[in-house]
Order: C-alpha cells, then structure tokens, then sequence
C-alpha cells in the first residue's frame, strides 16, 4: 500500500468505526479507487467498556486490550493512528506510549477546531457518555483552548446515555431528533457551540445531516467528524510533500 | 481479540468497504459493543482497477496486490477472508491458493441463496461491471447452481458502468433510481430475480432500502448483503461450537 497508512482502533464502538472509514473517503478528494486513503482498521469489539471502566476500577481495564492494537496496527504498518472513540481518550497517553507513531487526539482537535471558529472564551456544551464528562478529560482540552465546558443537568445527560447504549450500540431504534433536543437545550443554556463528544452520537448526527428534512443547527459540531478532517489533511499533506506524517 | 477473526481485503472500493462493515455489524444480534464480530480491514485503494485489466491485459495486474493484501490479513490474525469487490473474483483462485484460510466467495454464496430463493431454472439479471460481465465468472457459478444469467443490452451496460465509476467510484452524485430502472428492465425482459454483483451497485442498493419513499422490489437481491449474511452466519456457528469457521 502506498504510505501514509492510517491505523484505526475500532470496535469502539464498531458501527461509529465504519461510520469514520465512511466520511474519510467522503471527504477524501478522490475521482476513483486509488485516490483513496490507504488504512488499516482492527475492529476489536472485546475492547472492554470504557465508561464502565471509568466510573468504577474494579470493572476490567480497556487499556491492555487498546494498547495491543495500537502495537498490531504499528507491527501491520500503519504510520499513524486514530481512535474512533472519544471515552478511549481517558486512555490516550498510555496508547501514545505504547507506539513510536503519532496518534491523532479527536479530543486536541475538537478543541483546537472550536477555539478557532467560536474563539477564546466560548461557552461550549458537550454531548458525551458519562464515563467522558466524568473524567474532565476533554473539559481540560477545551480549558487549554480557552473554552468553558457546560454538560447537561443529570436527567438529560441519562438520555445521552440511553441514545448511545440502549440504541446505537444496541443495534436498536432510536430517534435521531433526541440528540438535537438535548444539544437544544445546552444552546438555549446559553452555550455558544455544541460539541458531539462520543462517537455513537456522531453515527446520530450522520443521521440527521443525510435526512434532507432536517435543519443541522450551525453551532452543533461532531467531534468525529472534526478528526476526520484533520486525519484527511494529514494524509494529503505528507502525499503532497512526499514525506512523513507532520503533527 | 475474540476468534474467529474475519479479515476484509478493503479498497476495491473503498466505499463499499465501508459499507459492508456497516451491514457485518447490522446484521449481527448485539446488545453492546463487545457482542460483535472482530475484524481486520486493510483498505488498500492501490489495487489497480480489476475490470481495466480483465478488459485489457496490458494494463496493470491487481492480482499481486491483491494476494500481497490477503497474507498480511492471515499474518496479522485473520482466520478466513472476504473480498468486498465482485469483479476481484475474476482473482478468486490465486487469492485463495495465496492463503491457509477460508475465503469466502461472494458469487459462489449469492448463487447458491439464489438458487434456493427462485429456483433451478430461473433466470437471472446480472448488474456488474464491464469486467465482471465480460470474463463470465459470475455466469459459470449461477450455471453450476442451475441459473440462467441475463445481461444488460449495450447501451444500458454503459449506464451500469457510469453509474458505478462516474457516481460511487468517483465520489459523485448520482441518482439512485437509476439502478431500480436499469433493474426493472431486466425484469421486464423476463428475468424471475435481479442481482446487484457490483459492489458500487450495493452501496446504491442501500441508498434505495434507506430511503423510506423508495418500494425496493423483492425480487433484487444485492450480492454483498447475501456475502454479509454468510460471513455473521459463519462467525456466529464459529461462536456457538467453539471452533474454526466451518465452509
């Protein structure tokens, strides 16, 4: 395969993982096959639960299994990685450690991206699973960009979390206009941009963006979405200057 | 991760590749993340063009690239293999011999469930490529299941190809009503079932099935949805016997 290669850790959650590959070729300027980004995915759905893991130790660690990947995907010759998961940021450092490659932060990119559209000191809410607005890890990314994290009130934030387990990773129905609701009301709370901050949120969103009857509020943002962007242009860049990936 | 592991041979193309991972997961019963299939994807979107080459043997092989693809998804961990790209089969053999792992064989599987849906004796309408068409692979597995193959007339032959490479391939727009005319017809020249042996086409297919104001007609059938159901079938056996996948 021709270099770079981008190495993803999926399975985290799986349809959030073909849901990614999907908008990386979507976004890839491509007039034909070999246009395309070459990758390497590891789909490991035995990855145990992050939030879980988060919210009590004693639940088994994720970390070992994601590190592994991150190994396999090096060994398999990705030269750079990404995760398709936002909670498995909590473990970031351990997996950047693991790897002599870069690994692209989908939490650093949301952050860097939102500060430079909605500026310093913008209020943002953020969508997440429990096991993410609980660890104040992205909370910390947005402060060193300059923005206040608000997260929902403790009932809404429990119907973040049934949209993202009782139905995306359910596999079962679920309504696509919850998630506007819910991001509707940290806008009407007072924040200036709202971030989807888990990537099963991110497979909703895709759902309201190809339902041509919906209107996609312009400060609602899909963290997701933003790393592909920059996993895009990372690969463009290295094609066009022929050499490594630059972070 | 878990066994059975399936690996995918990606990139050809790499939307399709996408999209069968999104229909592997669909299709599997799973509550949670942890519940699914593990998979190995190398989306390799360097594989020369398979119909430009089985159109003209002058222009670049995709066979060493694509068995070069098949063994480092057995080296990094794959016990069988499945090839999201019908045309690819036209390799089918050299793939196969390259590996000490099953691989699964889209034509031979949608031929068999065709068969066994309509019927020995029932004739069939074949949407491929150019190349799938002319080196008649697809038509000498429906003949071994007792079917008869129709294909396109010229000009309409054409119209499958740009919808293929002019719309999916090439990241374009398209209308997805096209193939349910070029689809219809077949049927209208007497074909008992319409198969969709492309998989651009099967990406198109699952714009019609999203698409609540479409009626898709029971009798198309899509090849990567039959290779999808084969592939959860088999892990799923796999799991339950605790054992090696079983073809």
């Amino acid at each position: 395969m021709n270099k770079p290669i981008l190495g993803i850790i999926g399975g985290v959650g799986p349809l959030a993982t073909a849901y990614f590959m999907e908008i990386l070729i979507k976004k890839t300027p491509a007039v034909c096959d070999q246009d395309n980004m070459p990758m390497i995915v590891f789909n490991d759905p035995q990855i145990p639960d992050r939030t879980a893991y988060i919210l009590d130790h004693s639940k088994p660690n994720p970390q070992p299994e994601m590190t592994k990947v991150a190994r396999w995907l090096q060994e398999a010759g990705a030269d750079y990685l990404a995760i398709a998961c936002n909670t498995a940021h909590y473990f970031y450092d351990a997996i950047k450690d693991a790897v002599d490659i870069p690994v692209v932060n989908i939490m650093e990119e949301t952050s860097r991206r939102i500060s430079s559209i909605a500026g310093k000191g913008a209020r943002v809410g953020l969508l997440a699973t429990e096991g993410t607005v609980s660890s104040g890890v992205f909370q910390s990314y947005f402060e060193q960009e300059g923005l206040q994290t608000v997260t929902p009130d403790s009932d809404r934030q429990k119907r973040v979390m049934s949209l993202i387990y009782d139905g995306v990773k359910a596999n079962a129905p679920y309504d696509p206009k919850e998630l506007l609701s819910l991001a509707e009301d940290l806008h009407d709370r007072g924040c200036d941009v709202v971030v989807c901050g888990c990537t099963e949120l991110s497979v909703i969103y895709q759902d309201l963006m190809d339902d041509s009857g919906t209107q996609v509020p312009g400060w609602l943002f899909d963290s997701l979405d933003i790393l592909a962007d920059r996993c895009v242009e990372l690969y463009q860049w290295a094609r066009k200057t022929g050499g490594d990936i630059q972070m």
